[in-house]
């Protein structure tokens, strides 16, 4: 690939898309900190509104930025091995994690002190699915890439679904803060919503960010010629297992 | 590719998972008028309610059902031509955008008609850019791809962001029929949405019906195997059209 004249430019272009995805996820974080901090009267851990504000603000860093940021690392990081770009990945996501479930335990508390009934809204619903299922495909990441337990055919099966159902759910992710945003709005400024509310305009552009966030990182994951390259003891490495465990048939590979 | 034996398997699944879509998707449609109908005091063209009825029903027959079923075409069609592909494609998009035109004038007539300010929420602003990047895609896409006026070469730059973005608009309608789906019933049901209101349930039932339509039928698009294989003659047409116009760069169908 070396040889390539179109490489250096194909990556420097890589990099500008990147920088976009940091200053959209970045603002859309801010922005959701200014909107919580400024409009609905900041944080707090006592079973109060300010209780319930840590939820989005958790859930738009963790399950948005941070997730993102985690599935970037295999375009981000070119020169690095292959075990410390997962070693990264699964990091990060675990951060995510971890603010995942702190933004789930501040609504699900706050719904028990205001004696608000749980699990009923679409968005409780989409936001449920999503976090179990967050929570299984890093487990099933940990144990398949990880861990030195499996066989690399069986990782070799598993990886194009933990793709699939990673790209998955930080969609079902932006998705589910479109309806949780419609939903806050909703209840806080029913009446001037449909007034051009400042508030509610901010929270709109919130909406747009984090549509735009997954919108540029699908863009950078589409496109194959920003696949990060295996370097030459990585691929010698693949190929030998491959041979130990497949015998070079020639649809094992089909799916990776 | 008739010689591997795992051909057949690979494509009598395809069918199951084109199955699976056709009855998510109708499912959606069926189910949209059924709350519309029956908790929502159905359908009419008359500035009431009624008319506001119009706008879901089509958005989720035309933005989703349809605008999904067009995209598969390029998976179900495998031994028609790839013209007949690309008119069946044109044409059901050309039905969706139609439905999506009449339920974009239902909504404003009904706000107009009830003075309720247009275009204040979240649900209005992701809607009204994924219309309007529609109707661009449609004449793009007709441009580009069955008018016979443009050269291979630049068909073949422009198809993988007709592809991504008409993956991303499917996507973003779907996050936005969540939005709209909370906005509804917050509207209308506000006071029994958190006591487990079956039309809630129902319309919950809806939301994750349009999310699994989608997943699924992102799935399918993200199987290589179940690619439609150009017939020998339409191989020779596009080869023979590449050597014309590109003089067989080694970049110019990387990202096709």
């Amino acid at each position: 690939m070396e040889a390539n004249p179109l490489e250096g430019c194909h990556i420097g272009l890589l990099r500008w898309f990147v920088a976009a995805t940091q200053i959209l996820g970045l603002s859309a974080v801010i922005i959701t900190g200014v909107w919580l901090g400024h409009y609905q009267g900041g944080f707090a851990w006592d079973g109060s509104a300010q209780q319930f504000n840590v939820h989005p603000l958790c859930m738009v860093l963790g399950m948005v930025f941070l997730y993102g940021d985690a599935i970037l690392v295999f375009r981000t990081l070119r020169n690095e091995s292959k075990t410390t770009a997962k070693i990264l990945h699964a990091s990060i996501q675990l951060l995510a994690l971890v603010a995942v479930i702190v933004g789930t335990i501040a609504v699900f508390d706050f719904h028990t002190a205001q004696k608000i009934p749980q699990m009923y809204s679409l968005h409780s619903w989409c936001g449920l699915i999503t976090i179990i299922l967050f929570c299984l495909q890093w487990v099933m990441g940990l144990t398949f890439f990880l861990l030195p337990t499996l066989s690399y055919s069986l990782r070799a099966i598993y990886h194009p679904y933990h793709v699939y159902f990673g790209m998955g759910l930080f969609i079902l992710a932006i998705g589910t803060c479109l309806a949780g945003i419609t939903e806050k709005l909703l209840f806080s400024i029913s009446t001037t919503y449909s007034k051009y509310d400042p508030q509610g305009i901010l929270a709109n552009v919130l909406g747009l960010l984090l549509v735009s966030f997954g919108f540029v990182v699908g863009y950078i994951l589409s496109r194959d010629e920003w696949k990060r390259e295996a370097s030459p003891e990585e691929e010698a490495l693949s190929m030998h297992f491959k041979t130990l465990t497949e015998g070079g048939s020639p649809d094992s590979q089909r799916d990776q």
